[in-house]
C-alpha cells in the first residue's frame, strides 16, 4: 500500500470543516463590528449570535437562552465547578467526581480542595472506566453541593450512565454538572430528558474552531461567573463576544447534528473493524474501556512489552498521526491518570495507543493502518529485552 | 458631500487586517493539529505559537516567556486580579484600583469584595482623568497586595503615570497589574521600563482577531490559575490552544510594532484636526478626557442638551459609527461611571459621543463628521425644550 497521511486524533482536535470557515469568514472582516453597538457594523452581528446559539441548543436539546459561550471547554468545566463551588459555599463543601476526568475537571477540583476549602471525593470506576452508582449514593453527604461526570471519557471512550446519575442527583437536591467536550456531537444527547444541569462543551471536538466553547446552564441555576466585567452572554461571561468563532461553532453543531446518525454509523463500523483486527492480528494486547459503552470513533490499546512514545514515532514515519493518553499529557512521562483508574500497571499503561476516527477517515485507512501496526509493534517488541523471554517462553 | 460608511467606534473593536486573517488561514485546516501532539498535524503549530508568542513580547518588550495567551483581555483582567488575590489571602486582603477601570477590572473586584472577603479603595480621578499620586500613596496599607490601575481608558482615552505608579507599587513591594487592553499598540509600551509586574492585552483592539488576549506576567510573579486543566502555557492556562487566534495576534503584534510610529502620528493628526473642528463647530461642548494624556485615537464629546443614544442613531443614518460610553455599557440607561468619575453630571454625561478612530480612517472622514455632525446636534438641540431656553438667552 502506497503512504498516506493518516489522522487518527480527532479526539485530540478535529480541522474546521470547510462549510464552517466559510460561515465564519465574513465576521473577521465586513462584519467585524461588537455585537453591543449600535451602529451598522455591528447590527448584524447581534443575529449571528443568537442563529449560533439556537444550533448549540438544538443539538443538545437546550432551550437557547440556556448556552453561555465561553473560550473553550477548560473554561467551561472551570465555569461549572468553581461556579457552583463559590455559589454555595455556605450550603457545603462537597464535590464528587471520579478518577478518570479530565485535568480541567480535576486540577480544579485539586484546586478548590487545596486553597478554597472544599473536599473531593474521586469516585472509582470499573476496568471498563464506568462509576459504580452505589459508591456514588454512599459518598453523598449532607455538604455535597455538586457532582461532576465526565459524559464520555477522553482516553478510553466510555460512557456513564448520565441518566441515572442525573437522577439521583436530582433525588438529592445536588447539582450535577458533565463535561461533554467528548460526547457532544459524537452520540446523541438530550439534557431535558437526562436531566443535567451543566454542561461543557469545545466547538473545536466537532469540526469547529479552537478556543471556543459553551457551557449549558439549565434554567434556574445559579453559578457565580469566573469572568467578571461586561454585560456579554446576559451578564454571566464578560469579554467582546468572539464572533467569528461562535458562528463556526454554531455551523459546526447544525452540521454535526444533521449528520449524527451517519456519523455514528460510519465511525462505529470503522473502529469495530480496526478494534477486531488489532486484537486478531496483534498478541499480547488489550483493549482499554468498555465495549458496550464506547463513543463511536475510539479504540484504545495497551500493547505490552513497548513504549507509547516509540510506537508514536514510528506511526507518525509511516503516516498515521494517534496519541497515547490524552493531548494534554502527551510529552510527559506519568502514566495516563485514567488507564491506572481501570487497574492497569505503569508498565502496561505506558503502552497505550489511542486511535480516535473522525469525518476523513475510511476503510482503506483501517487497512493501512492495519497493514502497518502489526509490524511496527513487533519491531518495537524484538528490542525489549522483557519481550524476548516471553516470546521464548521463559516469564 | 457623497454619503460614505465610516467607522469610527476603534476603540470598541477593529476588524481584522487582511494580514492577519491570511496568516491565520493556515491553521483552520492543514495545520489544525493540536501543538501538544507529536505528529505531524500538530508539529508546526508549535513553533507558530512560539513565534506569536515573541511578536506580542516584542510589542512590549517582554520576555517571550512571560507572554501567556488567553481568551481575551477580560479574561487576562480577571486572571491577573483573582489570581493575585487568591494567591496572597494569607498576605492581606487589600486591593487598591481607581473608579474609571474598565468593568473588567471593576466587577471583578466588586466581586472578590462580596463573595471573598477581599476590600477595595476605588481612586479617584481628576477632571483629565488622571489619579492622583498622593492619594495612590496614602490608599496603601500593611494590608494591600495589588494595585490594578488601567493604562489608558477606554472611553475617554487618558492615559496614567504608570511608571510612577509602578514605582510605588515596587517600593511598598506590592505587586502591579494595568490593564493594557486600550494602550496596546496605540502608544510605545516597555514593561520592563516601566516597572510593570501585570499587563493585560486583547487581540481585537489592535486588528487581530476576537477571543484572543494575553496576560503579561513578570518572570517571578506568582499567581493562581483561573482556569484549571491541561498543561498548556506553562501549566498556567489551560485549554486547547486557539491557534489560529494566536497566530492572528501575532501578526496583529508584529504589524503594530512595525507601524507604531506612523499610527501615532496618522491619528493624533485625525484625532486634533477633530477634536478642534467640533469645538469650534458646536456650542454648549466639551472635550471630555486629557487634552496632553491622551491616547491617539481618542475623541470624546459631551454635547449639552441632547441624549448620547439619539445622537448616534442619528450618526449612523448618515454612515457615522461611533459609541456613547463603552462598548460594554452602549444600549444600558446607566450614564458611563467613567463620565460621572471625572465630575460630570447625570445630565450631561448621557449626552456624550466616543469617535475611537483607526487605520481606516482618513481626513475626508474627519471632513464628513465636521459637516454632519453640527448639523445632527443643532437638529436634536432644536428638538429640546432645555436648550431653547438657552437659545432665547434664557437660562
Ligand atoms: C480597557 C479595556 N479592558 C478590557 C477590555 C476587555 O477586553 P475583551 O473584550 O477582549 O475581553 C476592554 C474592551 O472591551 C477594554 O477596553
Ligand atoms: C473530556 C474533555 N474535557 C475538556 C477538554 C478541554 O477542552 P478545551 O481543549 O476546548 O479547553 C477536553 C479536550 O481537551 C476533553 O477531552
Amino acid at each position: 500500500m502506497e503512504k498516506r497521511n493518516i489522522y487518527m486524533d480527532y479526539a485530540a482536535t478535529t480541522p474546521v470543516k470547510k462549510e464552517v470557515l466559510e460561515a465564519m469568514l465574513p465576521y473577521y472582516h465586513d462584519l467585524f463590528g461588537n455585537a453591543s453597538s449600535v451602529h451598522v457594523f455591528g447590527r448584524g452581528v447581534k443575529g449571528a449570535l443568537d442563529k449560533a446559539r439556537d444550533e448549540v441548543a438544538k443539538l443538545i436539546n437546550a432551550d437557547s437562552s440556556e448556552i453561555y459561550f465561553t473560550g473553550g471547554g477548560s473554561e467551561s468545566d472551570n465555569w461549572a465547578i468553581k461556579g457552583v463551588a463559590f455559589a454555595n459555599k455556605d450550603k457545603g463543601n462537597h464535590i464528587i467526581t471520579t478518577k478518570i476526568e479530565h485535568h480541567a475537571v480535576l486540577h480544579t477540583c485539586e484546586y478548590l480542595e487545596k486553597h478554597h476549602g472544599f473536599e473531593v471525593t474521586y469516585l472509582n470506576v470499573d476496568e471498563d472506566g464506568r462509576i459504580n452508582l452505589e459508591e456514588l449514593k454512599n459518598s453523598i453527604t449532607d455538604k455535597t453541593i455538586l457532582i461532576s461526570i465526565m459524559f464520555a471519557n477522553n482516553e478510553i471512550g466510555t460512557i456513564q450512565p448520565i441518566k441515572e446519575i442525573a437522577q439521583i442527583a436530582k433525588e438529592k437536591g445536588i447539582l450535577f454538572h458533565t463535561d461533554g467536550v467528548q460526547a457532544l456531537g459524537n452520540i446523541p444527547i438530550d439534557v431535558k430528558d437526562l436531566g443535567i444541569d451543566l454542561m461543557a462543551m469545545s466547538a473545536h471536538k466537532i469540526y469547529g474552531p479552537k478556543g471556543v466553547g459553551a457551557l449549558y446552564i439549565r434554567k434556574g441555576v445559579k453559578l457565580h461567573s469566573i469572568i467578571h466585567g461586561g454585560a456579554q452572554e446576559k451578564r454571566r461571561r464578560a469579554g467582546t463576544e468572539n464572533i467569528a468563532g461562535i458562528v463556526g461553532f454554531g455551523k459546526a453543531a447544525e452540521l454535526a447534528r444533521i449528520h449524527l446518525d451517519e456519523h455514528i454509523e460510519k465511525l462505529t463500523k470503522l473502529r469495530d473493524k480496526l478494534i477486531k483486527g488489532v486484537l486478531e492480528k496483534i498478541p499480547y494486547t488489550r483493549l482499554n474501556g468498555s465495549l458496550k459503552h464506547r463513543l463511536p470513533g475510539n479504540a484504545n490499546f495497551c500493547f505490552e512489552f513497548i513504549e507509547g512514545e516509540s510506537l508514536l514515532l514510528s506511526l507518525d514515519i509511516v503516516g498515521i498521526a494517534g496519541s497515547s493518553g490524552s493531548a494534554c499529557t502527551s510529552g510527559s512521562l506519568d502514566p495516563s491518570h485514567v488507564l491506572m483508574a481501570i487497574g492497569l500497571t505503569h508498565e502496561i499503561a505506558h503502552g497505550s495507543l489511542r486511535l480516535s476516527l473522525g469525518d476523513m477517515n475510511t476503510e482503506e485507512d483501517i487497512d493501512y493502518v492495519l497493514e502497518h501496526l502489526p509490524k511496527i509493534v513487533e519491531r518495537l517488541r524484538a528490542m525489549s529485552p522483557l519481550y524476548e523471554k516471553v516470546a521464548k517462553g521463559g516469564n
